[in-house]
């Protein structure tokens, strides 16, 4: 646990919205969305979600630290592939119940599918197909299953 | 009810990860992430959700409507400020569980407290304060009283 970082308590939502004190919201699970974007090309890596020790380890350590709801644990992004992503600028919205982290990728990239995002397919809003179609946008980086050992 | 548009089934993984349908997943209370970024400054500019029917009425109307989980109601974005935010260009993610909106923002901004973004302050890395910091990055771009009618 990191117990030398400390959020403010959340009073009226006024104090929330203008006062200069980091009060998160973790939803009824516990959970922040998060999103992380190149700090460089600015382009959205991925969305993930954060509980309140792993948001607290992310700034203890310079590095993202998620928790993942699958395996419902700790997730430090890129301690097994090193795709670590090196915090440069952390912001919050109004109501303070978002996050966004601008990161320096470490690494080929951030998803686990072996491309740079996550974000790699667009709707295709021309097509008019029915289902919706979807267009990618990027290539593979790299090879998932030697990164992550699969 | 936008009937027109239509999702595709969500199969095993693989399929959802690399196939070109659009097979949004809607989490248990029918709500999915959408990141609204602004399509020239590549900023972000609030973060909200959407429900079934409101991303089929984005798709639809070419503008972003959200489902407002604090008034529970289809919330077309602008409809009352003249702050619509019109569809550039609509991403999803790998295994399709959050969306981005790029969008050419009309009027001032966002943000109801009277900003351009929702992302008006950053966590302040160097004070060291506890509690945790904020530094404020934007100003004010218009008066939310006028706009909003309040």
């Amino acid at each position: 646990m990191c117990t030398s970082i400390s959020f403010g308590e959340r009073e009226d939502k006024k104090s929330v919205e203008e006062k200069a004190v980091f009060a998160p919201k973790f939803d009824e699970n516990g959970l922040i969305p998060c999103v992380a974007m190149d700090s460089v090309t600015k382009e959205p890596l991925m969305l993930a979600y954060m509980n309140e020790e792993s948001l607290k380890m992310t700034l203890k350590l310079g590095e993202v630290v998620y928790y993942s709801r699958s395996r419902q644990e700790i997730w430090h992004k890129g301690a097994t592939s090193g795709h670590t992503q090196k915090v440069v600028e952390i912001r919050t919205d109004c109501d303070q119940d978002a996050v966004i982290v601008y990161v320096d990728q470490q690494g080929a990239g951030a998803c686990h599918t072996g491309r740079n995002s996550c974000f790699y397919r667009k709707v295709d809003l021309e097509a008019g197909s029915a289902p919706t179609a979807l267009a990618f946008t990027e290539d593979l980086t790299f090879d998932p299953d030697s990164v992550y050992k699969k």
